[in-house]
């Protein structure tokens, strides 16, 4: 699909006050009053603690397996909309049952977590990934900030300097992938750490947080970022070499333009310009390959020689490449006043508030088939739950309401 | 979508003969003139030996990596076409090159084979399954009938007997990816067992190759054979038992559909009616569960309560259960003369033929959307390659040639 030409772009902040006061509003109202409740009333589990995830169109339970991932994410979460929307007593008890859930149930004897336990905490699955300790390190910052309660912060530093070591000497921990021989350099981890540091810095000033973000973006620049593709490749050699296989051809725009917003907030945070340009040469090249032309929305998958991908989903749309591209495009706005942000902002907002969202039940689809028409109408499984979504209602909410 | 209510049956194996007729002679041109010469001209690595599989749509190779499923797929499929088809020395030529590459190149120092390797033959990744082995062992078997070479139907059989131990200490081989306290029973590898062992019957009287068939169908009937569900599940508990879960639920209607014309190879040999009886009511089952009765072609994956199905290309149609139903309908036409089996025929027939086969370039897309459309356009990966589409070419013309 080629590169998008950007029209002459204009700074103007005060032009379409209304256009931002109307998502404003509507990215609350449908936090607090559609997307909160159906996991308050259907995923929280008040029997053992936590949240379940697999969720059918309506809500009701079709899986108890419990994702770790969604402990962490949704224990993250529902501090986050108390500490940022609304300071709602069963939303800090939702984080907290997560929190607890977490600590009881999901970590293994040798202090890495589960991927899948039952609904009773017995551990079912282990991945080779940091991702469970990750999102878990998340719930625990943000829970602490909300509650006040110092010791879960000392829980979320510890378990993060245990990721640092986890990610030092993969080899001890679980058996690798791929054999030794193969030496390659994935852009998810490098980029999640930045936002795991991030949330942690709310709630301690230890330098390894700043030191991690410092080293993850030496990363990005030094390794993932491809000018002679216009693209964050997903896996490169060692040294950041590309390799000319399915696999180090991926783009996964939806991703790249999630580590824009992550980036961001750092180059706020550290009024940082040269780090705002790299975010925005992100996501400008990110939106071109990403954006549908055809159908709309952000497809899942490119590949950088424009050859098929092979993954099934490559020509779908998942919810979460919409949500990042929401947040994105509204944070770009908002830093530069550029056109061509609140442009794109409303080209990928219509499309997902028109496609994703169930108008009869509450929360939104997350498989499309590129038309946009819903290819399977569940809330949830183990990988979508409430995370994206609601982050994207909270952000963006915070983005736009003063504008 | 429910059960397809069957039409009165009449028995008439005369009826249709033209019909047949036409069907046999496109499936041989099709192997001889299209499929078969696709992969002699643009798969084998006249280098290094072996097959690639990675091609785009006009046989253009996209990845070098090596599918070691599709060195064994191959190494089997060309000596199974020589055997049955036609005696071309360079397919005896390309299954020897296919065979000698997994012995040189494609085993690791405890036994176990990689699931891939580089075009020179180094290892890159082993997988806990034993697929690969599987595949090797039927090209040794094949092999060694079409070259008359003895040593690699020793081989063969050495190998089938590894695969039996270790499936027999999965602890020993290599971690499981659940945790030792989930016990589960899965449907493919008892089911593909079956079809090795036939292929090693050719060359072979060794009494484990029938202990392994009557045991996997045994296992079959036992414990994947679901009466309340007309289905054949793909994984249950280790006694049998229905888990419900998304995984649980998950019927795979061209998988049930391959194990029916197993079967029907087995009831043949033996003259067992009542293994007919069972392998046609899979087909019936399968058949009501995966023919889309809105845009046609065999669906990807049912949830046996009808909740929507969690992966990805749950709705898409691939190459191989449309591959694998026309086998079966065929076959159980011949074996029964049932109308409705010519009629089940003759719709995945023809969307087959109109939906799959590239009119341009020679071979078959692989992956298409639910309503027949082309997700994308290459002919191969790790895991579409020449196999599943030249076997039901050679099957299907085996079995309608002489009606």
């Amino acid at each position: 699909m080629g590169e998008m030409k950007p029209r002459a772009e204009t700074k103007n902040h005060d032009s379409g006050d209304a256009y931002w006061r109307t998502w404003a509003a509507r990215y609350r109202a449908e936090l607090v009053r559609r997307i909160m409740p159906f996991w308050m009333e259907h995923g929280l589990d008040r029997e053992n603690g936590g949240v379940y995830t697999c969720l059918d169109r309506d809500g009701s339970l079709m899986d108890s397996t419990n994702s770790v991932w969604f402990q962490g994410r949704f224990g993250w979460m529902a501090a986050y909309a108390f500490n940022h929307v609304r300071r709602d007593a069963a939303w800090l008890k939702a984080s907290r049952s997560c929190c607890e859930f977490l600590e009881r149930h999901c970590f293994d004897a040798d202090g890495r977590a589960y991927f899948e336990v039952s609904a009773e905490g017995v551990g079912l699955r282990r991945r080779r990934y940091v991702f469970s300790e990750c999102f878990a390190a998340m719930a625990y910052a943000e829970y602490a900030l909300a509650s006040g309660e110092a010791q879960w912060g000392d829980k979320a530093l510890d378990l993060f300097r245990r990721i640092r070591m986890f990610m030092a000497e993969p080899e001890r921990r679980m058996p690798p992938k791929y054999e030794p021989c193969v030496r390659t350099r994935g852009h998810s981890l490098t980029m999640i750490l930045i936002n795991v540091a991030n949330v942690l810095k709310q709630i301690s000033d230890d330098p390894v947080l700043d030191a991690q973000i410092t080293e993850s973006i030496g990363l990005l620049r030094r390794y993932f970022l491809h000018p002679e593709f216009k693209a964050v490749l997903e896996t490169v050699g060692q040294n950041g070499e590309f390799l000319d296989t399915m696999a180090g051809r991926t783009i996964n725009p939806g991703h790249c333009i999630e580590t824009s917003w992550f980036l961001m907030d750092v180059a706020v945070a550290r009024r940082d310009d040269k780090l705002l340009g790299t975010a925005l040469t992100i996501l400008d090249w990110s939106w071109a390959w990403g954006w549908d032309r055809i159908f709309g929305g952000i497809i899942s998958f490119r590949d950088c020689r424009n050859l098929p991908p092979q993954s099934y989903e490559q020509d779908m749309k998942f919810w979460w490449p919409q949500c990042e591209a929401i947040i994105a495009t509204a944070y770009a706005w908002r830093l530069t006043g550029r056109a061509k942000y609140r442009r794109w902002h409303e080209m990928v907002s219509e499309w997902a508030w028109g496609h994703l969202r169930d108008r009869y039940y509450s929360e939104w689809y997350g498989y499309l088939h590129r038309d946009g028409s819903v290819a399977q109408p569940a809330k949830g499984n183990l990988f979508k739950g409430p995370f994206h979504i609601p982050r994207m209602l909270v952000k963006a909410w915070e983005l736009t309401r003063d504008l």
